[in-house]
């Protein structure tokens, strides 16, 4: 993989310009040092002061200097984008999941590394400021059990976003992957699935709740019909004590006390401070051990029907 | 990787004494010059003239001159009994599926890797008479589109198998996934899916039909409720004209015309040839694109009722 010198900052184009993009991208591009937003392609939304592109191709043939481009479009149609810029050798930065299914990200995979170019599958919970410390103190213990809770109201945060119950929409995996990216980033060793139980509304083509057992007395619960106070929680218990992530890995508390965590950027921030070394590097990052769990889950889950859910 | 100077043939245990061991691995090891039976391992069966052991442990302990086990277990204790062989230094052959969740396996590779031995896992149907045939026709061949069509009698072919229906049993995925192992072994280019329909009877866990769209224009038909003829037929178009597996791979058709297989061993025998190869070349073979597609498929797939099933 060759790596050119090029200025700093870099120019990136965003392709997607949807709520998570105005959110988190654009901010976070804006406040990085290493990029500087040069482009945007979407058919509905755009950045002020930046070019504006609607369609991918004439992007792509318009800005040949812009060599990485970020994806935040939905997973359905993110494949083909990618497939492209891959081909036009652009270096990728892909939003979580990154793909629909583990087969398309596998071929993303090898097409990167054929074209000799970066290709950054994103988990931004991995990002959030607790981790890293919480993974340096696992290190130094035995890993006993861990539990997960991450139960939060569906419809305070997807109002109305029928897809997401759609076949292929993940339902409460779309949360709850960002729990496995983090179980998945602070464990010393490997777990797998053992078992789960999915609770599907009747009207529903995905599960709104799930327990999943793993290996090393791991075990979550993911639900979707929390009201009132809103959990994000992964405690782990060692030989040493608990080491506990709270606000969906933003606190961190080991043996009983919270620890003072350092001055973080922000999950979005270090996510493009890491693509910017992943590309000056020449290397990739495509962990996709916390969507493999959920395919596991989907395969090997118990499959029971619930209530019928309206927003 | 290395791979010490052994007599041929290699002894090897044999661990899972049920039908499938019964049916194809005894008579393949016997037929083999490169393997000699040395053990084998079952709470239950045993076969004539070789030492039996109940305990697998017992078995590591006492046998440190096999290094080579083949597990015909299912699926759910296969993990076990591979790592603590994989730990003990043993190359290690799998039934497939090689697991039943894609994470266990990847645990698997890592640890052969780190261990210095060879794990291979095996897709039988890979080694089906016209398969390399298929294969190489279509590597000078433009592929248009392809049709698979598999479908059986469940009654037939796993009379009372209840557990084919429970939580993690893969329902008509369990044939269905040699059809995809064959169509990911001929087809030049890789393929992903992009939609399925899953038909689960209303008192089942696991799916008794399956329709599967792939790109490329790759289409499959899974069902287990097919009385009279069985199908298990691969037909893929191309620039010029068909190429048609059918018997599950046993018979190649091109263009029309049925083609003459070169003399073949059987797909166990070639299966344990290649396990020789690896082991000779300190190599591993895991392939875990045929699995990938189910799980694709069990979380992308919309879910439909049907009619409650029993044998």
């Amino acid at each position: 993989m060759t790596s050119r010198p090029i200025a700093t900052p870099r120019p990136i184009a965003l392709v997607g310009i949807g709520k998570i993009a105005r959110d988190q991208h654009v901010p976070a591009i804006a406040a990085s040092s290493d990029w500087s937003l040069a482009a945007t392609v979407s058919r509905s939304g755009a950045v002020e002061g930046v070019e504006a592109f609607d369609d991918f191709d004439a992007f792509l043939a318009a800005r040949p200097e812009i060599d990485t481009v970020s994806l935040c479009l939905p997973p359905q149609p993110r494949f083909d984008y990618a497939k492209k810029a891959l081909l036009a050798r652009r270096h990728v930065m892909l939003e979580k999941p990154p793909g629909q299914t583990l087969s398309e990200v596998h071929e993303l995979i090898d097409l990167a590394a054929r074209m000799g170019v970066t290709l950054y599958a994103t988990w931004h919970s991995r990002m959030a400021a607790g981790v890293a410390a919480a993974k340096a103190h696992l290190a130094e213990r035995a890993v006993r059990s861990a539990r997960i809770d991450w139960k939060e109201d569906v419809r305070r945060w997807h109002p109305g976003q029928e897809w997401i119950f759609e076949a292929g929409g993940m339902g409460v995996f779309d949360p709850g992957i960002n729990a496995l990216s983090i179980l998945t980033e602070i464990l010393p060793s490997p777990v797998h699935l053992t078992g789960a139980v999915l609770e599907f509304p009747e009207n529903r083509q995905t599960p709104i709740a799930a327990t999943l057992d793993f290996t090393g007395g791991v075990r979550a619960a993911f639900d979707w019909r929390q009201e009132g106070p809103q959990t994000w929680e992964i405690a782990v218990e060692t030989d040493r004590g608990p080491v506990t992530l709270r606000d969906g890995g933003a606190r961190l508390e080991v043996d009983g006390t919270e620890e003072t965590l350092p001055d973080h950027p922000g999950e979005y921030p270090a996510l493009y401070a890491r693509m910017a070394e992943l590309v000056a590097k020449g290397e990739s990052e495509t962990d996709l051990a916390p969507m493999r769990h959920v395919a596991d889950a989907m395969t090997l889950g118990r499959r029971e029907t619930v209530a019928a859910f309206e927003f």
